[in-house]
This record gives structure tokens, C-alpha cells and sequence, in this order.
């Protein structure tokens, strides 16, 4: 058995790592809403000085700090390699409370699953790294490489910061291989790997009618804002999911030959998203390899939200003055976030909604990393031996991030792996994770640092 | 000077009257949301026995209750004739609070108005009526006619029982004409009198996506709830403002050449309004005539609200799996409300968005009076004796109400009456009336008292 000293620790310490899990869990920490941040990182530090890692708070001009911790290899190790994880303190806002089954902050633990907002996304992750240190520096004592902590506050806002912080200290970034901050199990329950992620443009639209919310007998001559959002939102795009902003897919790139076959030997799990979902069929009838490939290399444009007047109970004949709507866009290839909301603007203006004002609220690049990274055969063996599954590898993830900023600038190979699975609902109620895939999640990250740190050897 | 008595009584009591009104616009009565309705009907049952009117609730098979009064013209009174006032306790819903100056409910007097939710429509009418009821009775005694008041407390929810009350007392909606719930002066200043309402059917919509809000990286391949709504209200109008439903408009007519000449005679307040409203232009750029002719007699298709996914601060990457829209058509002419809303479900269906599902909310058949009623000169040269201005007559408001169920179908002649004003902000933030208008609106209803109790005596 595989890594079988640290694995019996892990087991008979279960109890204390799921309780840091709780402690970070029940401290909300929603950055878009500026909720609970401070708190957030002073129980990362803490949990970071448990591993010696010496954490301090590094400033982003001005947004959310980033935590950074450190732990080096021991004195005996020549030539030590350093494998980064890049996580973040940051989770999605609960809301809407009331689809909950339990309360978002409570953390609690119902059928063998820990219920808390930002469980899989990533609280998990960051727990179960520090866990699986922690658990090394027990049994084995010193570390066989130098490992990084890279924390942000301000992923699920877009990381609007984190150029700064990559900016202002490029030292700190460097490392040979980066874990990112997500991974675990899909549908199936198999394990998989993400190789790169998704660009986002993330848009703001104001409509203006009115000046206020008027009596709707008015309607037959005064302008109506939510009109003119609904007019605006159909103009970029169909029912045939096709966008029509002129422009918007010309850096989009059909996958490779190698990404082709890559994509072919992942299973089909159309049949239990469909049932998952509660859905009938996927957009376009899209089934196998083609919703594959659109899964991973076609850009989106997604209605996040939409709020215009009156929408309690019953009626109010009101003709609102003014309406909102947020607008996600995911990216690949080599689409560009800045490129891209130019494009949106001049679409607008074009088809006659310059009267529509548009705030760009986060933009990120689009970056992946090579198929054949040495830190890819690590990642994936050691979830094979420990899941006893061959993993999934995906070229890319349909999610976003700053991959590009922390991964793809500096050289590094960036790689998933994490304690989620594909009914963990994140970004929606009842996040969730299994306490099994948890404390498995921790000798993953503990077969890792010795693979990582071996193979390094091997290879010098 | 006409009405001197009983104005200088009215004058001298100013402070008492008002103070009648303030309590009940302190008293929340939102339908919409079944708030107050209960206090706000004992409060005018109350208010309706300082005159004597021997009020009573009367039950609307399960809606909220009529409060009906009725005070007998006095014994020496041969052949009284019988004026009914409609009115309604109920008011629209006061959100969203943070765009009022004062609470809705304090009913603070400022700068000579009045502020509060319902101060216009239409809790100041029921007031002004009942104080100049009582002003008669204190200066001159026993009345002139009989006087009826059927106040529902579903007006603004589109009275959907009030059907219910009037087919189980028909008996109780006779009279020789009916002064309705609302009325006042125009932008200009200048008192207008209206000659029926539109019908009204108003709709709710919701479309489904998933089972719940997922991440939207899931955008590429699962249906978007609000995408398709937008779609769906894309197919209902355009911004040409024609409506897309086929058949909408074929029971809609053009006002004949006397209606015409009617509007001929309203004066031009399309600059005002423009102003007041704080926008550069009509829909369609229309003016005038044009603009007049559409305002009475075309129908409407209005976006009143619009809800789905995250609408909160910054950003949240979410696809929604709800989506809700409330859809408000006025209506003209012998459009009827609930053929109408088997055309608009026909479309939706026939355009492939039989997914979406349609509530009908409320249904209200449109309705006029003749411009040769004579109630419409009694009321006409009563604005002009005491405002010192020829009032505007409309041949239809461009709002909506009961005018059919309470006064075409029993051959009641129905006529507005008022202290609202083009600046009154109903429906809206900041409702308001003048005081003045207040005062003045007593007189008002005690002059059409007098003159209507005698013209019938002459005319018989």
C-alpha cells in the first residue's frame, strides 16, 4: 500500500482535520459582498502556522491580501524542487438562502457529506493541503521539497487584484509545478484533472427609462428600461446559442489533433448530468464528442442576473425606470477579456443600444498547460493508486481563473486536484463535499509531495 | 361666490380633515401583499359613520370586503336621485422604500404637500368625499340625494372579486352615476375629467433552466432560464413598440371624428411631460395628436418586472435556473381581457416557448361613458366655478379599473373627480397631493352634491 504511515495518521486524526475544515467553513467570507474577509485570512494564518509556514498578509493595492506561506524542504534534500498551491479565502455568496437544506455557514455534517457554502469551492482544498503537511511533518518529519501557499481573497470576484500581487512579487510565484485550487471527482465518480481554464469577461448592463418607476398607463409613449435590457440581451444572442457580437469568435481555435484524442478518452456522462440537472436535453441536442468539444473549447454568454421593477407577490402595474442585468462571458483559446468588451460595446452601440451603459467587472485571460507537464504523470498516478481509478484529464476546465496570471506567465505547469465531486454544487445551494473524498484529498496532496519531490530526482 | 357656506365651513376645518386623512394613510393597506387590509377597512367603516352612512363589510366570496355606506337624501326630498362614489382602501405595494424621501407610511406634510403611499390614489379621494359629506351635513343638514360608497379593497390587484359583489348585490351598484376613484389636475395644472379606463390583463411568466442555479461554466451545454425568457419577451414586441401577438390588435378601433375633436381640445403638454419624466423624446418620437390618439387609444404590453438569478453586489458566476417576469396589457375598445390572453399563450407556443409557463394575474374588460352623460357637465362646470379653469375632458384614461363591472354593465354613468395632480407620483416613489387640493377637492364634491341633486330636479 502506497504511502501506508501517513494514510494510518490520517485516519486516526480525521476528527481534528474535519474540525479546521469546520472553524474556516463557519467563518463566511464572501468577497463581492465584502463579508467576513479579515476574519477569513486570520484563520488561514492561523492554520498555516500549525505547518511552520510562516504565513503573512500581502498587499494587493489595495484589494483583498493575499496569504502567503512557505515551508522549505529539509536540510538533507540537495537541490530541493517547489511545487506552489494556489488556493483562495474567498467563496461564492450564499444566496438564495431559502433553497438551503441547512444553514450555509453551519457546516454541518448530514449523510456522510460536510453542507457549507465554499466546501469543495475551495475550503476543502486549502484544509486538506495544510492537513496533508501537517500529517507529513508528524510521521515523516522534514518536507522533500519546498512547498508555497499562494491564498487570494478575491477569486470568485474574478481576481480583479491578483495581477498586482503577480506584478509586485514574481519571486514569490516561482515554483516548478503549481496545484491548483480545485479538482476532485466528476458525475461518474471518477477522479479528473483540469489543465487550464477559461478566460471571463463579466459585464454589468444598465438600462434607463424614466427617471423613476412610473404608472404603467404611461407605457403607451414613455420608454421602458426593462424593454430595452430585453431588447439589448437579444441582440447578442438567439435561441440558436450562437453570439453575435461581430468579432467574438475569431481567436477561438478547434481543439488539436492530441486534444481531439485526449477528449475521446473521457467516458460519456451525458445521461447523468441530464438527470442531475433535471433537464431534457442538452442546448442544441448536443450529445458525446461534440458536446464535449463545445464543453471545452466554445466561449459562452451567460445571463448571470436580471432585476427590473416590481417582483414581489401579486401585481403592481409599474413601467420601471430603470433595469440591471450581469452578463458572463468564458473565454478560450486566445481570447482576449479587453478585446472581447470592446467588441460587446461597439455590438451595442451598432444595434442601436448606445443608450445602454456597460461596467466591466472582471476580466481574465484564457491559459492552459501542456498535456505532457511532469506534474500531470504525478497527479494522475497518485490519484490512480490512492482512488484506484485512472483519472480523466482534461484539456481544459469550462471554469475560469487566474491561471494565466499565477501559471502561464511565469512557466509554471499548473495541474487540478481537490476533494470535490460533480454533485458538489458549487456556486449553488447545498455545496457539498464527501468526508471520505476529504480525508482522501489529504493523502493525495501527501503522494504528491513524495512523487513530486522523487521524480525531481529522478530527472536531475 | 358658489358653495360659501359650506366652503368657509370646509376652510375652517381644514386641520380636522386632514387629520382624517393622515390616519389613513398611516395605516399600511397593500393587497398585493395582504398587508393592513383588515385595519385600513375598519378605519374607513369609522370614518363612513361620522356621516352616518351605517357602513358595512360586505364579503367578496373570499376576496377582501367591500365596504359599502349609503346616507338617504333628506325626507323632504321628493324623488331623490342617487349618486354612488367608487373608491378602493387598498393601495399599491410602497417598494422600493430607499428611492422615497419620507416613509410612505408617515404621511409627512412638506413643502404643502402631502407625501405618502396611496395619498393620490386614492385614499385622498376617499376622505375628501367623506368630509364633504360631513361639511354638508354640519352647514346645511339633511342632503339633497341619496349617496352610496362602494370602496373595495382589491383595486390595485386588479379587483378580481369585485365581480363577485356585483353579481351578488346588484341592487346596491344602482345609481344615477358614479363619481370615480380618481381624478385631478393635469401637468399643466389645468383640472381633467376621464371617461372610462382601459381593460387590463396582466400576466406572470416563469421559465425554467436546471433544477436549480449552477455554475456557469455549465453555460455551454444547459438551458439558461433567464435566456429564455428574454427570448420570450423578445417575441412579444420589439422596439418598433408594435405588438408581435397575432390578432392583439383586431378588436382595437380609432376614435371617431367627435372623440377626435375631444382630444383636438386638449391642450399640448407633451414638453412638460418630457421634462417631468426627465427623458429627450416619446416613444416613436410621436407628438400631439398622434401621441394623444395613442395614449387613449392604443393598448399596451409592458415588461412591469423582471427577476432571475444573482442581482446583488459585484459578481457571482451563476446560470440561473428560474426566471419570472410580470407582463401588464392595457387594453381599448371591446378588447377582451381573457381572449387576449389566449392569443398571447397561442404565441408563445407557436414561437417555441410552450416551456415557459403563463399565470393569468388580473383581467379587466375596458369601458367608456358617452361625452353627453349628465354627470359629465355637472362635474365639468363644477372644476370650472371653483378651480377658475375649464377642465380637459378625455374621452378614456390610459389607466385601468372596474368601469366596466360597476358602471357600463348596469347603465351607470361613471365620472372622474379628484385631488391628484400630474406631479402626484402614483404608483411610483414619492406619491403626493397639494393640500390645497385637498381642501379644494371637498368643495368640489359638495358642489356636485348640490348641482346634481338639482339639475335632476329640473330635468324632470
Amino acid at each position: 500500500m502506497v504511502l501506508e504511515d501517513i494514510s494510518t495518521y490520517v485516519d486516526d486524526h480525521a476528527d481534528e482535520y474535519i474540525g479546521w475544515l469546520q472553524t474556516l467553513l463557519r467563518q463566511p467570507s464572501v468577497a463581492a459582498q465584502n463579508l467576513g474577509m479579515v476574519e477569513a485570512a486570520g484563520i488561514v494564518q492561523r492554520q498555516l502556522e500549525h505547518i511552520g509556514a510562516s504565513p503573512r498578509l500581502i498587499d494587493t493595492r489595495g484589494g483583498q491580501p493575499v496569504v502567503f506561506g512557505e515551508v522549505s524542504a529539509g536540510a538533507d534534500v540537495s537541490d530541493p524542487r517547489t511545487l506552489s498551491f494556489y488556493n483562495h479565502y474567498d467563496v461564492q455568496p450564499a444566496e438564495p438562502y431559502d433553497l438551503w437544506d441547512s444553514d450555509p455557514w453551519a457546516a454541518e455534517i448530514r449523510d456522510g457529506h460536510i453542507w457549507a457554502r465554499g466546501v469543495s469551492d475551495n475550503k476543502g482544498n486549502i484544509v486538506a493541503r495544510i492537513a496533508a503537511i501537517h500529517a507529513w511533518q508528524q510521521v515523516r518529519g522534514e518536507l522533500p521539497l519546498n512547498l508555497r501557499f499562494i491564498i487570494e481573497g478575491e477569486e470568485e470576484i474574478g481576481s480583479p487584484n491578483l495581477a498586482n500581487f503577480t506584478a509586485d512579487h514574481p519571486d514569490l510565484c516561482a515554483a516548478d509545478a503549481c496545484i491548483w485550487e480545485f479538482g476532485g471527482r466528476a458525475l461518474s465518480g471518477q477522479p479528473q484533472i483540469h489543465l487550464g481554464l477559461k478566460g471571463m469577461c463579466y459585464v454589468e448592463l444598465h438600462a434607463h427609462g424614466a427617471n423613476s418607476d412610473l404608472h404603467s398607463s404611461l407605457a403607451t409613449t414613455i420608454p421602458n428600461a426593462a424593454w430595452r435590457l430585453v431588447w439589448a440581451l437579444n441582440s447578442l444572442k438567439g435561441p440558436d446559442e450562437r453570439v453575435r457580437i461581430p468579432g467574438f469568435y475569431d481567436k477561438v481555435l478547434e481543439p488539436t489533433a492530441e486534444e481531439q484524442a485526449a477528449l475521446e478518452r473521457l467516458p460519456d456522462d451525458d445521461a447523468a448530468g441530464l438527470e442531475l440537472y433535471g433537464i431534457d436535453r442538452y442546448l442544441l441536442n448536443l450529445r458525446g464528442m461534440e458536446k464535449k468539444i463545445r464543453d471545452s473549447y466554445q466561449p459562452t454568454l451567460t445571463i448571470a442576473g436580471f432585476e427590473s421593477g416590481y417582483t414581489g407577490t401579486g401585481t403592481k402595474t409599474v413601467m420601471p425606470g430603470a433595469a440591471m442585468a450581469k452578463v458572463d462571458m468564458r473565454l478560450c483559446a486566445s481570447q482576449d477579456p479587453h478585446e472581447i468588451f470592446e467588441l460587446f460595446k461597439a455590438h451595442l452601440l451598432m444595434q442601436g443600444f448606445g443608450d445602454i451603459e456597460v461596467r466591466l467587472l472582471s476580466a481574465l485571460m484564457p491559459a492552459r498547460t501542456p498535456l505532457t507537464a511532469p506534474i500531470v504523470e504525478v497527479v494522475s498516478t497518485a490519484y490512480r493508486d490512492l482512488y484506484g481509478e485512472e483519472p480523466m484529464i482534461y484539456p481544459t476546465s469550462a471554469g475560469s481563473g487566474p491561471w494565466y496570471q499565477l501559471c502561464e506567465q511565469f512557466g509554471v505547469d499548473g495541474c487540478t486536484a481537490g476533494v470535490g465531486n460533480g454533485r458538489s454544487n458549487a456556486h449553488a445551494p447545498n455545496e457539498n463535499i464527501a468526508v471520505d473524498d476529504f480525508i482522501l484529498g489529504i493523502k493525495h496532496i501527501a503522494l504528491i509531495m513524495e512523487r513530486f519531490a522523487a521524480s525531481t530526482a529522478v530527472s536531475q
